[in-house]
């Protein structure tokens, strides 16, 4: 090893999997949340791309997708030099996901794990919180980024930090923390050492392999099979759907993160947000001074936090305070902020 | 005059004028109220032909009506045995189209003028009101229906009674106020003595004429010429559209009701509504437990008070209270019960 090498180019491995409800009727099965432009021009794989992109000195990524959404990536791909991808037959959740990633690198390699559907309004602190999580990750350590609490929000995992690691750019892990109720969450914020989990990462590919053979070994063994039988075609890498089929479905949090006593985490306050439903969405997105944030044709009298998206008709509300009103296409939802929490609930989502 | 003779018949004078805009986006200029199924199947128009139909032994309806809503009043007429139309160039409020239909029918007969676009729950007190009204007409009285007031509504004219007719089956009336603001409305609804101006009337046909006559000797005139110049086919009835141009566009309160010493008030309480904008159709509409009411495709969760109407697109509502959601062709309106009465106002419903 050679101290004074340029450092290790960090490669973004970007999982998109997962369909979710919580953003239906705009998200649907056929057209799910990383591939819609749901703050700004980008869709929000589109800006994960960008937030870790050459010109920022980042490796070509790795992009972990179903087949069912291969088209949709490429599509967004747009050319992005030197980008693979690696089609999952099926979803079998973050752990698995990611060691497929890790088998298809070097060992040395720095692997930045990115959900394709959060949004990350400051871009560049976001590349420096990467930056220092790769130091970290090439140093040993499994870096997961700890958001920074904003709020005593109830949807969240949190991460407890432990001891400063050396010069203080992280700390070791010391518990990761089930979603609290309020009063926990407030207590969480109020004591300043805990962080969101927010399913970043940063590790170096052969210590990932290690401590999931460690603590998961059948797992391990499993995905590395489904490696070798798979084949590659062009920049797409399939693995072998029959020993994929037997995979078990974990996340990474469970499999490794909880288990490992190499747990780091580095602090992040990038305003991020996991879009996690139309609520968060609505915080997210720029307002005028009632609060008010609008897409498509919409007339507003007497309003104030109101969020409207249409994809064609014209809607026009009076009256209303904190109220969502989405529509799209044969579908019209409406839900105050309290009930954007139950719309995969609603028998529209949950069948579609 | 012969007491005991066969009572004279009831005609019922249906008036179909104006758009309106305060049910926008449902009513449209080219679908307007009176036509549209707005409580339970029949449409306005049809449930006011209803209320007055030969078989409670009202005479044939006399319908006055715009040359734009002609095919939907014919349609909707739907072979009514012996109705007759009378189709006005232009709309020129309801001093004249009460005195189109008065100048149409023998000076002795008794009309009944109803608005086409007004909900009435309880037939049976509407056809024993019109009665009570008719008996008062004969006896040479201009009456109008005093409704009942269930609250301090400002968005009604109100009657005083004065003092008490014959067999008290009506009274004088003492005067017409104007829409109240709140405090008053209060007052009136305390003192028991004042009704909601409903619009509809009962008249001796020639007594009309007369009292227009006397207060609007102008309008008279003018409508008359009108009628003179005019043509019938079939069973319709055309006022010559030049004369008809000249005449003065007033209400029947304002040109006869305000300045006739021959006005009485005969009390209804009857279940009416003038479904005034969406909220006070909520109000007429039934309702589930909790108050909602749906009409067309939609799902609710934890709501109350909510009204959804669709003619398509499925709706979904979460978390809401008092809430009005319309949709309409291309058109979606969100309201709060507060903001109802400000639907006219949209571009949407001004500009149509």
């Amino acid at each position: 090893m050679n101290d004074s090498a340029a450092p290790v180019p960090i490669v973004p491995v970007i999982l998109c999997g997962g369909s979710g409800t919580r953003l239906w009727p705009r998200s649907r099965k056929t057209r799910p949340k990383p591939f819609l432009p749901l703050v700004g021009e980008s869709t929000l794989f589109e800006a994960t791309l960008a937030r870790c992109d050459a010109a920022a000195g980042f490796a070509p990524p790795v992009v972990v997708t179903g087949a069912a959404h291969l088209d949709l990536v490429e599509a967004q791909l747009n050319g992005c030099k030197g980008a693979g991808t690696i089609v999952e037959p099926e979803g079998k959740n973050t752990a698995a996901a990611i060691a497929l990633a890790a088998l298809r690198l070097p060992a040395d390699a720095i692997m930045l794990v990115c959900p394709s559907d959060h949004y990350i309004a400051d871009v560049d602190t976001f590349r420096e919180t990467a930056r220092k999580a790769a130091d970290l990750a090439a140093r040993g350590w499994l870096v997961t980024f700890g958001i920074t609490p904003t709020g005593p929000e109830t949807g969240f995992g949190y991460i407890r930090r432990g001891e400063a690691i050396g010069v203080a750019s992280g700390w070791r892990v010391d518990r990761f923390v089930e979603k609290p109720d309020r009063a926990r969450a407030q207590a969480f914020l109020d004591d300043g050492g805990y962080f969101w989990n927010g399913g970043l990462f940063a590790f170096r590919a052969g210590t990932f392999l290690e401590e999931l053979a460690a603590h998961r070994p059948a797992l391990a063994e499993t995905v590395a099979r489904a490696v070798r039988a798979g084949h590659a075609e062009g920049g797409r890498f399939h693995p072998d759907a029959q020993a994929f089929a037997a995979i078990q479905s974990e996340s990474v949090d469970y499999a490794v993160m909880e288990n490992t006593a190499k747990a780091a985490v580095v602090p992040a306050s990038m305003g991020w947000s996991d879009i996690g439903n139309w609520q968060a969405l609505h915080e997210a997105l720029e307002k005028d001074g009632s609060g008010n944030s609008i897409a498509g044709r919409a007339e507003l009298r007497d309003c104030s936090n109101v969020l409207v998206q249409s994809d064609g008709p014209r809607v026009s509300v009076i009256g209303a305070s904190n109220l969502i009103v989405v529509v799209d296409g044969d579908e019209v939802l409406v839900c105050t902020p309290e009930g954007a929490q139950d719309v995969g609930k609603l028998s529209g989502a949950s069948r579609q």
